[in-house]
């Protein structure tokens, strides 16, 4: 199979009008499988889920026993409704919850704002041996931030390379960004809206302030585009995973983590004891010690 | 069923020596369920981890939507190969990451140690709408610093009732508190321990010093003994779950959890907008906006 990392990362001049958020590039297709595509990416989510658990573990493992430094961070970006809570509970969800951090960040809090941008960011990043999660994320501070000229456009247009180069300290430590864009059209953004509307065990997601927001889609994908331009680089790539599909976007995201993982070159980490010392000990105890 | 709630929590003259870790209160037998009691566990598991997820939603829900400051907090404790990790992944595995908090202690840092012992718990309590869970906790500071004299013993004398001080601000301030002290024996603990020596993919969690610690077993049930006697209130008691057979540790956490939501009665919160304006605006809004 190609390397869904190579065929959804962007390079430095993407626009999102050229990738139609209703395709699932990468899906084999029914031929291939034998199945309906749907179905089969349920499937396969399932199977990638458990290989994920395992690397995650040695991640984890290697923090806790031999001091790796190493850690995850996938950052999900999204327009409302994009499903970037949908992809934590389908993707993260496979993880062990003790060795995962998710983070959702909302509008900068009175605190927050006292400080730089990335401030809240940097208290929120994941121990080594932890996959961190960000729901929102940096990319706020360019998005939201720009096509609501919360800050000057000095301020935002300078926030770019301070981002990239956030970022390469970030992989310097020891950190593997998957930072992922999930792409949907606007058609479905309003079923989705109408869908929260209606059912009400979804009206809790629903604000009215998201439907204004809808009214400057354009300025949106226009502050992605030069997001995701700028800041895709070699060592923190940005991907464009499209949308519409959410069987499609929860198998491209979870396969982008697989593969990261794997680029990773995980093992568990090698005992640092007498393996033969311990297993002597073990045998000859057998009851315990009265209290002293 | 009769509550697992009132089957396991111990009143304020526990004595673990009278509490078999090879038992299943409360597990129906073979003649109720038709089924073998291991295998049935586990199916209910699953269900009543969707039972659990939903009630995770709603609490979420309500922080998130309405300003509820309700939130609940699951301290794990249990000697070294208690099960603790194990419990976290099958009982928090099931909910979703996004209300999740998994916070495991290990000994205090520098910085830890230059504050009161409550310090590094208060900065690690769930957000209202979130459950958190406890991989060890505050009862360390009347646990293993008292086995291992880390503190003076009137330092830790005083800590009980500092503790239940705390517990009580917590439940005053909408926190449901459940602690699950994980009963193991001294001989399983020794089949885990060989367990993970022999094991390629568990032998990272094999440290010299649990063996060093089986030395101090009945120090530590002493311990465990005080600790679960003073600070089983009203407001936060505790449970001790027989844990030999992981199945039914893992069942009866859930259950635990399960019933502490449930008395929570959550549902879902109601909307605060115009329900009939946003269908309208919705219904007329077909095409984006050119850009400004």
């Amino acid at each position: 199979m190609t390397s869904l990392r190579e065929l959804l990362r962007v390079g430095p001049a993407v626009d999102l009008k050229d990738i139609d958020p209703g395709t699932t590039p990468g899906l084999p297709g029914r031929k291939v499988t034998g199945k309906d595509p749907k179905a089969w990416a349920r499937e396969q989510l399932a199977s990638i889920g458990g290989e994920v658990a395992v690397h995650q573990e040695m991640l984890y493992a290697g923090a806790k026993a031999s001091g790796d430094r190493r850690r995850v961070l996938l950052v999900l970006q999204a327009m409302d409704c994009g499903g970037k809570d949908g992809t934590v509970k389908k993707v993260a969800g496979s993880m062990n919850p003790l060795g995962l951090h998710v983070v959702a960040f909302g509008p900068p809090t009175a605190e927050e704002l006292k400080h730089g941008f990335l401030w809240r960011i940097r208290r929120a990043l994941p121990e080594p041996g932890v996959v961190g999660v960000f729901n929102r994320s940096h990319y706020e501070d360019v998005l939201v931030a720009r096509v609501d000229s919360l800050v000057p456009e000095r301020t935002w247009r300078s926030r770019y390379w301070q981002i990239n180069g956030f970022e390469r300290e970030l992989t310097d430590a020891g950190f593997t960004l998957i930072k992922v864009m999930l792409h949907i059209s606007y058609d479905e953004q309003r079923e989705r809206l109408m869908e929260r509307l209606t059912d009400p065990t979804k009206r809790w997601k629903y604000n009215p302030a998201d439907v204004d927001a809808r009214g400057r889609w354009t300025d949106y994908q226009a502050a992605y585009n030069d997001a995701l331009s700028r800041c895709s680089t070699d060592h923190a790539p940005w991907y464009v995973v499209p949308a519409d599909r959410k069987w499609y976007r929860d198998w491209a995201v979870a396969n982008l983590v697989l593969e990261a993982f794997k680029e990773m070159r995980l093992s568990y980490p090698e005992p640092v004891f007498d393996f033969d010392a311990e297993r002597r000990r073990l045998e000859a105890d057998r009851a315990p010690a009265m209290a002293s």
